[in-house]
């Protein structure tokens, strides 16, 4: 049996082992079942040991005790609820930038709705030729890729649509407790969490492609950050004081995110708009927005339907498309 | 003396021999100002001969004769006023698609201004993935790569500002006959002549890149075009009855170019407003415009200082970001 067709099988034993779990299943048994031999059906029990999922072999039995937190494509598959999104993944162990990956699978013709997601990044990218720090075993790391029919004058409001679908699945673990800072940041008691950069392929009037790419911190401690980044940054983890299981929190925010695109297919930022200024954490606050060399200092009101944030500024009202926010004086101070 | 070392040569005794266009140099003089060999002159006028220049050469003397009119580096340089836009370039013979190329230098870094020529594309690229009928050594097709500082919200205008740059250097030779199909066409006599794909990259609030590219239709006769474009395309020699020095052509769009941007980056289209609304073809037509599946018919009445078509649409006025326009009926009919 090649290692290819072994890895096949270990994937069917999973996929029947996984329904009861802590229940042992007779090896005999599944071998007929799965058609393979009883040696075989060992082999394949060691091949999802070596992908971290805890199995208890007995001599004539097989457990399923638990799948591993990993972002490999089978346990990312197993659960996933989208139609679209996802259908189509590539899953790797350490990549630069899922977002690079994502614009090169695009420019290969990769379909609407591909997934490129990493364990981590080594040159993780954030807004502004920015870092964003991706350590192994502990973010989420996944680029989405999208191929949008409208034109390239609604692509702006995506970021804004993806921070709403990352702040409705983080809060199914911190309700009340989570802030989008607009354009792309999400944050957990001002601290950041996750961070979106959307990037757009687009000549006149078409979108080649858009690549949605999402960094979430979930498990990290206080020490996995480094140090000029601590005071400032925070995880699911953190706030929690529990670990939670990415693949979940993956699930959660691919669901709500292929909902939320249809939603802005149809009709832009309009069925979520209640919530991007719900969540937002500027709204009210007396801000700097730097645009360039440009700056200007004012009062978050409002968030758009383009996603532009309106700023009051000596009386008159100010749209930004996009910049760089300093919150100067909070409601409360 | 390497080939390498020779064609650099070969540049030095052009530069020299070209300024007395006519009149014979002697080549013992040649070879003590140049610091070579008689025999390493004859070898370099021999590689001017195989780039296609014409010279004359005898015993003693070499002469200029006249240029080829080849989009080759040396060419293009020569006579080229521009300070940024060409300072770097890539010249090819044929490849597929110039704004492939351009795009993918980008990705490696190149630098604001950077172009690439081709005399001919086997994959030349329309708006809408449509083709662009690239033959060999009768067009010019040339990519600008752009790193604009503004943000991306302004980036549809540069095809209407590259529109004006290319049909101010086709009206040196047609005055008073070129007009812009909005939004990027240039006709002749109501004939396509030039298109511009303006392609871009981007993230929320920054621009990457953008890629300029322009197919111009040159020497083409009416047998160098398909059956199926035959009836729609033109060229300046069909328009002319001559030929035109193509390089002479692609110094004054690059100028025009740089210019125009240099306007654009100030005020957007403010200062060549006129200028768009005097070349359009569209203004004053009964027209339609198709963006995905919709569809609007009326009069077209203005281009905006966006770039964006201003319809009138029983008495509302519409703007239009993009789209394929039909003439229903002209102004004269």
């Amino acid at each position: 049996m090649s290692r290819n067709e072994l890895e096949q099988l270990a994937e069917t034993l999973l996929s029947v082992i996984r329904k009861r779990s802590g229940q042992p299943h007779d090896i005999r048994k599944l071998s007929a079942s799965l058609k393979a031999t009883n040696t075989d059906i060992a082999s394949a029990a060691g091949v999802l040991a070596d992908w971290e999922y805890r199995i208890k072999k007995r001599k004539s039995s097989i457990t399923f005790v638990s799948a591993p937190d990993s972002l490999i494509d089978t346990e990312i598959r197993h659960g996933l609820k989208t139609r679209i999104i996802g259908k189509s993944m590539v899953c790797y162990q350490s990549v630069q930038s899922t977002n690079d990956i994502a614009a090169e699978l695009a420019g290969r013709g990769a379909e609407h709705g591909a997934i490129v997601t990493a364990d981590q990044q080594t040159k993780g990218r954030g807004r502004l030729g920015r870092t964003w720090y991706s350590p192994p075993g502990t973010g989420i790391y996944v680029s989405v890729l999208l191929r949008p029919r409208f034109t390239p004058d609604r692509a702006p409001g995506l970021a804004i649509m993806t921070a709403v679908a990352l702040a409705d699945a983080i809060s199914e673990y911190l309700p009340g407790e989570v802030q989008i800072k607009w354009p792309n940041d999400v944050w957990i008691n001002g601290r950041k969490t996750a961070g979106i950069l959307t990037e757009l392929s687009a000549e006149q009037g078409r979108i080649h492609y858009v690549v949605i790419g999402v960094g979430i911190n979930v498990n990290q401690g206080v020490g996995n950050f480094p140090e000029d980044i601590r005071p400032i940054a925070t995880s699911l983890r953190r706030a929690l004081k529990r670990k939670v299981r990415r693949v979940d929190l993956l699930h959660t925010f691919l669901l709500n995110l292929e909902k939320a695109y249809a939603a802005y297919e149809k009709s832009g930022l309009k069925s979520m708009h209640r919530k991007v200024r719900a969540y937002s954490a500027l709204i009210g606050e007396e801000i700097t927005v730097r645009t360039g060399r440009h700056e200007t200092r004012g009062r978050a009101v409002d968030i758009d339907l383009d996603g532009r944030l309106i700023l009051e500024v000596e009386g008159r009202r100010e749209a930004v498309t996009a910049g760089e926010v300093t919150v100067v004086r909070t409601k409360s101070s």
